[in-house]
């Protein structure tokens, strides 16, 4: 008698479980968003081929993600497929088509983090890693540290088993020509608001966020830095604080941008804690670290980011940022100007 | 008659402004305080000897740094200044007597921020420069970035003029000794708990925070990172928002520990927010952040911190951190052990 009271105890209790947590489940609503950099990017430089380009790729790297969240795959999983869709494509600042350094080269940088655990890995200056994003999870995942950089990194990256390319798979000629121009005008470009202005492909990253059904955040960030870099410049894409951070307790943030006012700000950091410290809303918080804070100190750039209700951010102070967002509640949106 | 009305005025107004702000800067009470690494620092192992070479060391860096800044120096040269007598010293694990990586050499990072302008300088990997804090603050200066890395640092210091040394000139003896402990063990020792507890000389940074007359902080870090680290590591030092932030509207800060963990908290920024966003005291902004944040996730360390009043937080969650402090109220203390 007891075992049966027992046992119609467990299975109610079960039932009981696995209906309140599918409701539970049902409630959240997963999300992801992608960012293909920000920049001066007008609609009268670019081609109606360029521009259906651009929007396919988003497209397509959105719907990888979403498709994977809708099965039930983790943030982490939809972050890091997402990412690697664009850094596969010549179209962006990451992987294949990544901009160049003073050099001729392209040197590498990303990050991840994992908003559950507070886990997080990044990669700086690596060189032969075809796909950053994942180098920077399985040093997450897979190395007592949290960044490598260099040569330590490509060797990381080998030892892992991951895909290893040549320097020359990276480099495409429409970087080639960014950097000549670049390296026409003596002067470290960037001291010249108005030459900059004038070149949009001087910077620029990839970045996803995501919020799985299971309302775990990740998010991640993937670059080749800025046009011309000099002495291994690293910027803000692989430090965790400044290019990426997620937090379940608040929200998950990637940017993109001129580096070196994101790190000063610790932007994607500062977001979260405006979330979690200031109750308020992610788009508040997104607008005040990109217009009040890293504008007012001379920067430029976007960010995306997804709180854990699954609210949204897609703000920029330049002329426009390729992104896009989708969710389980039906939004979907794939942009490039400002103005959109 | 206008004339001589508008001269009076102005001199009024002239003699009032500097009374007034003679007046202010007396007010504002300067102050730095500096560390010399957190860890498990025990009575039990240290020598007499010992003990008061580090105590002298720290008098002798922290005496330096308040000496500037009762003369009117900036806490940016006082900071500077302070953390080149401890990278000096081999003592301590910054510059001369840094720990060694699992190649047995020394590779170098430091960082620098200026709390009025929120500039920053950061250099990582780096294995030829005699005082990597200068060469953060150099950074900072003179190039176009905030963040430069491995043989790029190296050669960017050069340029610049600072002191070049052989990577030799770093190794000491002690450190030698402690790597071969380490290697010994054939896992990585930082996943065993009950190894890592045992040997005390891992890890460690240095690190100072000052507020000037003028009422601006400024902080650094500088260390050799973890003992055997490998593929080019990047440990919280060298990372704005990590081991060092400022920001004259909350505070200075520099942290010490096990770098993997205060990047993923994104400390020194953590702090930082707290103080702004929450209205908390330093010292419950410092407390928060070392025992409820990091040492939940599993981390060891410790950080100094002085807020725009001159109020001063000495934190650690190890048993002892090398640190001194000293202000213009009189107050001076220079201790080890975390019971001191």
């Amino acid at each position: 008698m007891r075992f049966i009271v027992a046992t119609v105890c467990l299975l109610f209790f079960s039932c009981n479980e696995s209906i309140i947590s599918s409701r539970n489940k049902s409630d959240i609503p997963f999300s992801i968003v992608i960012h293909g950099g920000a920049g001066t990017i007008l609609k009268e430089n670019m081609t109606n081929e360029l521009e259906k380009a651009y929007l396919n790729k988003l497209e397509e790297a959105i719907r990888v993600g979403y498709s994977l969240l809708e099965n039930g795959a983790s943030s982490q999983e939809a972050v890091e497929k997402s990412i690697n869709i664009m850094e596969d494509s010549p179209l962006f600042n990451a992987g294949k088509g990544a901009v160049l350094n003073s050099n001729s080269e392209v040197e590498l940088d990303a990050s991840f983090m994992n908003g559950k655990t507070l886990d997080a890995g990044a990669i700086s200056g690596a060189s032969s890693i075809k796909n950053p994003i994942s180098a920077a999870i399985a040093v997450m995942e897979n190395s007592p540290h949290v960044m490598l950089s260099g040569k330590g990194a490509d060797t990381f990256a080998a030892i892992q088993g991951l895909d290893s390319v040549p320097n020359s798979y990276f480099i495409t000629e429409r970087r080639l020509n960014a950097l000549k121009k670049v390296k026409k005008y003596k002067t470290a470009y960037f001291f010249k608001n108005g030459l900059y202005e004038n070149l949009n492909q001087l910077y620029g990253t990839v970045g996803c966020v995501a919020l799985d059904k299971e309302g775990n955040i990740s998010a991640g960030t993937s670059t080749g830095g800025m046009t011309n870099k000099k002495w291994n410049r690293i910027g803000d894409a692989p430090i965790i604080g400044a290019g990426t951070y997620a937090n379940n307790k608040s929200c998950g943030v990637s940017a993109t941008g001129w580096g070196e006012f994101f790190i000063r700000s610790v932007a994607a950091h500062d977001i979260a804690n405006l979330v979690e410290y200031k109750k308020i809303s992610i788009k508040d918080a997104a607008r005040i670290v990109i217009h009040e804070k890293i504008a007012v100190l001379g920067g430029s750039g976007g960010v995306i980011a997804i709180d854990s209700k699954g609210n949204v951010a897609m703000e920029m102070n330049t002329k426009g940022m390729y992104r896009a967002h989708m969710d389980s509640k039906g939004n979907f949106s794939v942009k490039i100007y400002s103005d959109d």
